[in-house]
Parts: structure tokens; C-alpha cells; sequence
């Protein structure tokens, strides 16, 4: 492990686009929080307890939809990206601004039966109410057999547990979700995130050609984050790039056994990442993003990916592909019956 | 492959309680059935031949439901859990009592076409009829390439595959299903086990608040071991706790490249397993767990997981926990036309 | 990566095996194009830069179907198994007897906007149109963290992107898709290889008892590529053989943490491949390859792998076995209402 803690002090040039996301100048899908803090001279352990302390709020919007933001007002669908390394620790102070019940629930971290988010263990906010919410992590542990315990580094997400339903599954089709990324030490930083769910037969909760269209300049590393919500089973498709069905979306060596892969399952409650740098071998453009199912494809999951020149002008013929997607038939879903769907 | 025999008897710790899994101790939902050996002094692969003989009764139980038991009356839902080291032998003398066409068809293992299990091949006892099937198993083997064929270590299962219909499929539905675990010498052994089915909509055949509440005290070993089956697709969600996506639910290593999960892919026919540490990082509580598809987890695809205090005591605001979930609405799933279903 | 040049160097019996492959005699399904070339004395740089020419002609084929094929008039469901070597590249020249508006789109591979086969970026052939598509690809390049993006190596898939509708996935139901692999340096050829594609209720564009049967003789090894198409979920599982779940099916070693498993989920727009010896620890014989949802399977989703002996004789019993399976009743799917299906 205290190898990775010099990885991180020798890569400056890392932490400078940690702090810039810190900045809040990432993020392309709400701002990103990033919770990385100087380590250097001290003991690996000690490094690995940081606390963070933010707010957020959760908010209703328009068209019966609900957000989480860092600011009064600034709720987004998905929520901002927020971020830590193992070990440290992020308190939230969840402040409920709606008239319906609510909580925020994190997958992969460590939480007590109160953080759970849950109404089970009576673990929410009433309408108006603001209450703590307290995430830890920490890094593998040593076990019988010589292998680890995992840690908690990955590519997770948080939600709503609490609206609607005895269960609390309410929330989530109204847009409370976003992700939440926790990286071992020496992990490689983006220059870009965006964040990818596929909620029901929406995208972010909007429709093609309504979907986001993500940007980059050739050659930077975005991070994608991809979360699954709802009662389909999608799978998750990006043209021209691909990456390591692993933690990290990158190979270790040529020992890594891992599958590179450039479609995934992306179901109710999982979520995977990985980086890619854009137009990587294959040049700038428009590029597609679309859930693979078919039908689902054809009634608007489906996005653009624009990967400009290096110094961020238009390559040629990516107007006229955003123009052609704006102008795309989508097909209503009426004419199918989908999988699980009660509409 | 020897240095991991040579671990299995650096581990007299472990080797106890494979000892007390082989009485009958281990098992929360079934008995286990541990066919762990003494290998001390044998060649590696001499030592892989142990061949254990045990026998199996599928039974009628109330609601046209049917189980495998390991004595007579005993069936249950799921069935015992099955294990053996790679290279053991099982040689399983099936009862048929009922008065149904059956088999037992292991997913993983070896088995030669007449212990198939499958109409297909003529390999199913009729009612009333008893048929010893065999299932044998066998170590990673090199080939070329310094890679190496895999052997048969994974959390497979066993089900009915003559039942119902031509391809006998009509068994699964009922309730003729179980674990299988082949380890390889060396791995860690569990203090606790469960078996958790996602079958069609519900969990171990049984739906919410009546799905079964798994027991454990903090810091215990807790193996869980997932099957799906039916119609429809899963994905089974743990609170609170996280695994790695690979054979063991461990990390080998700093470098190991498996993504670190909290939800997971449970269709049809798939299985998969993991160690969890009760309570680990997080503390003792009552955790859920639940079929993360929004609507599935509403009409009581949902349970309990108790961690104790470490002396086994209850911990502050479970029993509360336990109560509400007793009395939380599971909505019907009449209001909701779901994947694949007849009903 | 220059040692795995030199393994290939190293394994002329597996060169051979290419070599029968380039002749077109491995294929069950479709014929294979290897384009593997001899890089002996050539540094491995710039042996990774093979440029190999083929015409694909696209046609309708009765029933309403549309295949890709090798020769005028040789089109099949699914097209041939198209190979590589990463840094190799692969122009097609497609043409287009049809007259339908269609294209071929790769997974995994290198390509810029024009070869992107999406009506999006105007990639496509209009009916009766001959037009080139340019695929590239690479190997693994160092990046910081001394970690590696990803090469291009992966049992990947072509499909048609531009029939029907305006996102062009009208071709995919009719049989326009097919089988690429992108090998590394050093990967182990196989014998045989089979393509199974899971589209719809359908294997190959086919039910049982009319999906079709593979053939190997015991000990030969068969590569396995797995494809999902269509708007239904599905896992592929194969019966008395398994497979690692990772990039080659194979394990790198006893520390290679994956899954071994004989069940994958196989949804639309996924792929996976790996290869088995034929009846490896459990002899030859007639053995059931089927999708593992329990409706699927009953509808028509299963076929036939056999393993003869050795010396290509039938094993006692598969003939009986196959004779069975042509006469079970595969029950109709109008008694089940399907996951996302209309009909």
C-alpha cells in the first residue's frame, strides 16, 4: 500500500487535475468533489483518514423530478460526482428542501445501521429535515491464504432509499442518483468525468436526442462512469473505444487477464468505470453511446460522444452528424412491449 | 498446485471447521456436506482422488413444491450445500420418492453423458427410482502458451434437469435445487454458509417478510453462495458489505485486477460466491439484502441479514429493524407486467 | 510483447493451424479468414502492421434474411469468422447486392467516423453500392501508474448499423452479424471454431431442433465465440465443459483470480469467446448447449454439441441422444409472455 502513496506524491502533475476538480472544473455532468488531500511524510495509515465534510441538497425540479446539488438551487439529474481515496471518510450533511420523505444511500463504502439510508433501519429525512449521513472506507486487508480483504476502491454510486414505497424505491426514477468514485492511492486521474445512467428507458433521465452529448478534446482521459437503475436490463455501448472489463478499466500487464471489452450489462443497482482517452487510435468525431438492446436503442438511449481536435475545433463532418442525430426518428415505445415495464 | 496443498495443512485452523461443515454444523440453510481429506505425505495429484459416496433424496413438500434432502424427510429449499476439493470424486445415489420424473444435473464438475441428468441423454430416475450419478473434478492442467486450462474450483450448483418437460425444465420452478462448491487446497474455509436463489420473483422460493433471515455474529466468516434460475434477470444487492468480482470474492494481491462489488448480474443458470467478514468496517445491524431491480425488490424479492454483536447478543435497533420489515407493504406484483412471466 | 512474438515463432504446430484456417477448413459456421502472417526475423514493431484486403458481399437470402459471405452467392447466418492480429489491419470491401441501405460496423477494433457503419455518420453502403471499410488495431501501450491501456485482443463481433431504421438496427434480426477476433501475438490457435448467436428467441436465426449441431472429435480443441443480439436477455451455458471468465477462457496461472464458469450472461451487443477440449474429463459424447432462462430453453433456444471419439467414430449412445432431441416438443412461445418481445 505505501508504495501507491509515493505514486501519488511522484505524479504532481495528477494531483494538480485533482485539485482542479476540486475546483469544480471537471465535472461535465454536475460538479465533481474531489477529496484528495497531500499526504506526503506521513505514515501510509495515518494518511488514509482524512474526513471531508460537505452539504448537499436534495430538491425538487421540474416535471415531477427531484435533484441532488452542492448548492440551494443547483440540484442535477445526476447528482455531482463525488469522490474519495480509501481511507478517508466523507460526512454529509443531506439537506431536504422537498415535501417527501428522502435519504441518501452510497453503495461500496462503510456505513452504520443510521448512515444506511434505508427506512428500515429508520435511516432518512422528513420533508424539511437536514440529518448526517457519515461514509467511511478503507484499503484491503491482509487475510488467511495470502490473499486480501477487498477495499473499498471502485466505481460506485449513491442514491435515494427512502421515497415513495415502504422499501424506498421511489426516488430513484424521480432522478436521485448520482456517482461515487473511491481510488486507491496512485490511481490515475481524469482530465474529464461524465456520468452515465441508465434509469429505466432513459438516459440521465431524458430521451434521445435529448440525451447529454459529452465533449473532449482528442487525446484527454475521460472517465466514465456507468450506473444501472430501474426495472430493465440494458447493456452499455461506446463506438471506436474500449477498455478492461477490471476495477480500473486499464490493464496492469500483459499478465492482466481481464477481457477488453466495449458493451457491458448496466442492470438495476451496478455500476463500472474506466478511462479512455478520446479518439484514441481512431481520431476525432462524433461518436456514439447507446444501450445495445435494440429496441431500447430505437425509442431514444442513445447519445454522442464528441471528440474535437486536440486544440478543441470541430473535425470535419461532426456537425452534420449532431445535425442528423437531432433529426433521428425514435421510434415510440409504444409499439413494444418492454420487459418489466408496467407503462 | 503442491504449495497449495502444503498450505491446506498449514491451516489446521481451517481444516477444523471443514471438520465441523462435514458434521452437519456449518449450514444455515440445509446441512453442508464437506468432503475435505487428510493429504498430508501424498503426492499432489494422487492426493487428488478422494471419492466420497453419499445419498439424496428429492421429496414432495406442501404447495406442489419439491426438495433435495440428505435423509429421508429431510428435503429442503435449496437443497444442502455440496462441497469437495478439486480432484475428489462424489458418487450421489439419488431416491426419487415422489412420484415424478427427476434428476440432478451439477453445474462445473465432470460427469460422463449417462450422469448428465438430462432427458437428452436418457440420464433422470423415474418415480420411485433410485440412479447413482457421478460427478468427478480435476486441478488446473498447463497447455501450451504458459497458460493453463482451468479446473473445476468455482460456487457452481446442482438442479433438476428432468422434470415437467421434454427438456426438463419444470423442477426449477419447484424448488429441486443447491449449491456445489469445489475449493482448491488452500482456500479459506467459511465459520457460516448460505445459498441464496433468485428464482423467478422470489428468494429461496418464498417472498418477503417470509424470505429467510440470515444469522450472523460480527467478525464471522460468512460464505455466501448466489444462484439464478427461472425466467426472469436479477441482480443481487448486499448492504454494507462488498466483494471482489473473481473466483474467491478476495483480492491475490495489490495487482489483482477484480472490480470490488456490492451488486451483481444473478440470471438464469449463473452463479457466484464470496466470503464477507459479518459486519466488517461498518459494525453489527440488521442489513438488508434484495434483488436490486426496482419492482422485483418492491413485491418482496428482499431479506434480512443480522449481524450480532460479537458475544451473539442483539444489537441496538435491530430487533426495530426486523419488526418494520415484518410490516412494510410488498406491493403486488399484479400492477406491474414483468419480464418474461406467464403470470 | 516481443516475448509473445516470439511464442508464436515457437509454436509452428499452432502456425499450421492458422494456416488450415486462411484455407477455410476450420469453420462449422461460415468460413474463417485468418490473417495471421509470418513475423520471424521482423522486429515486433513493425510486425504489427500486416494490412490484409478481403470483398464481403452482403445478400438477401430467402425467408427475408440477409447474410454476409466470402464469395457471390456464399452468404450464411452468421458470417465467417473474421481474424486478426493486433497491429494488424483489415480493409473490406463491402458490397452491397441487396436493396436495402446496410453497412458492417465492427466491436473492438480501430476505426475513424467513415468506416464507423452508423447512418450517423453517414457510413453506410446504399442499396447495390460497393464501399470500403478500414478496420485497425493495437497492442497494449504503457501509460502512467504503470498501468496499460488496452490493446485490441477480444473475441469481438461485426453487425450491420444502417437497415431498417434511422439508427440502422433493423439488419441485426435478419442475420447480418458475425464473428471477429483480434488475437494477441502468442494466443493459442484452436482446431475448431463454432459462432453461436443468441438474436431474439433465436440461436443462429434458428430454433431447435433445426439450431445447429457442432462437431469436434474427443481432445480437439474448439473455440467458442458467443454473441448477443436482439432485445432479450440470456445466459449461454454449455454443458460438461467450462471456461475462465476472462480474455482467452484460459487461466495465466495459479494466481489468475477468475471465475471459472459454464453459464455467461449473453445479452445484445456482448460477446465473448474461449476454447475447450472437446470432452476434456468427461469423455465423448452428445452434449446440450442451451440458453439457461427457463422459458427460452423450452421454446427452442438449445442445440447439440458432439463429441465423437478420437477417431471420429460415434460415441455409444449420441445417436439415440440426438434422435431424442429431434423429437422433443419445443412448446410454443404464445403460451409465455416475454421480456420485451411483441409478438
Amino acid at each position: 500500500m505505501e508504495d501507491n502513496v509515493v505514486n501519488l506524491d511522484e505524479q504532481p502533475q495528477l494531483r494538480r487535475r485533482s485539485l482542479l476538480a476540486a475546483a469544480g472544473v471537471l465535472g461535465l455532468t454536475g460538479g465533481a468533489v474531489a477529496v484528495a488531500t497531500t499526504t506526503r511524510g506521513e505514515p501510509a495509515k495515518a494518511a488514509a483518514g482524512v474526513t471531508r465534510k460537505i452539504t448537499i441538497y436534495a430538491e425538487a425540479l421540474p416535471g415531477n423530478q427531484f435533484g441532488y446539488g452542492l448548492t440551494p438551487g443547483g440540484a442535477t439529474i445526476p447528482g455531482p460526482i463525488l469522490e474519495m481515496y480509501e481511507g478517508d471518510t466523507l460526512e454529509i450533511t443531506l439537506v431536504n428542501t422537498t415535501n417527501q420523505r428522502l435519504s441518501i444511500h452510497p453503495h461500496g463504502v462503510d456505513y452504520s445501521t443510521d448512515s444506511d439510508g434505508a427506512p428500515f433501519n429508520a435511516s432518512y429525512n422528513e420533508p424539511g429535515q437536514t440529518r448526517t449521513y457519515v461514509w467511511r472506507s478503507h484499503e484491503m486487508t491482509a487475510t488467511s491464504g495470502r490473499r486480501f480483504m477487498p477495499g473499498s476502491a471502485g466505481y460506485w454510486h449513491y442514491h435515494d432509499h427512502a421515497m415513495g414505497t415502504d422499501h424506498g424505491t421511489g426516488g430513484l426514477i424521480k432522478g436521485l442518483y448520482g456517482a461515487l468514485i473511491v481510488r486507491r492511492r496512485g490511481d490515475i486521474l481524469p482530465d474529464k468525468q461524465v456520468t452515465v445512467v441508465f434509469n429505466d428507458m432513459q438516459i440521465n433521465n431524458k430521451t434521445a436526442p435529448n440525451t447529454p452529448m459529452f465533449e473532449a478534446n482528442l487525446g484527454q482521459r475521460v472517465e466514465w462512469i456507468a450506473i444501472g437503475h430501474g426495472n430493465f436490463f440494458h447493456t452499455f455501448h461506446l463506438h471506436a473505444h474500449r477498455w478492461a472489463d477490471n476495477r480500473t478499466g486499464m490493464l496492469e500487464g500483459p499478465s492482466d487477464p481481464s477481457q477488453v471489452i466495449d458493451n457491458k450489462d448496466l442492470n438495476p443497482g451496478s455500476s463500472f468505470g474506466f478511462q479512455v482517452l478520446a479518439g484514441e487510435a481512431v481520431g476525432p468525431g462524433a461518436w456514439m453511446y447507446h444501450c445495445h438492446v435494440q429496441s431500447h436503442s430505437d425509442t431514444g438511449m442513445a447519445g454522442i460522444f464528441l471528440v474535437r481536435n486536440a486544440d478543441g475545433s470541430m473535425p470535419p463532418g461532426a456537425q452534420e452528424a449532431i445535425d442528423r442525430f437531432q433529426g433521428h426518428q425514435h421510434k415510440a415505445a409504444a409499439t413494444h412491449v418492454h420487459e418489466g415495464s408496467g407503462s
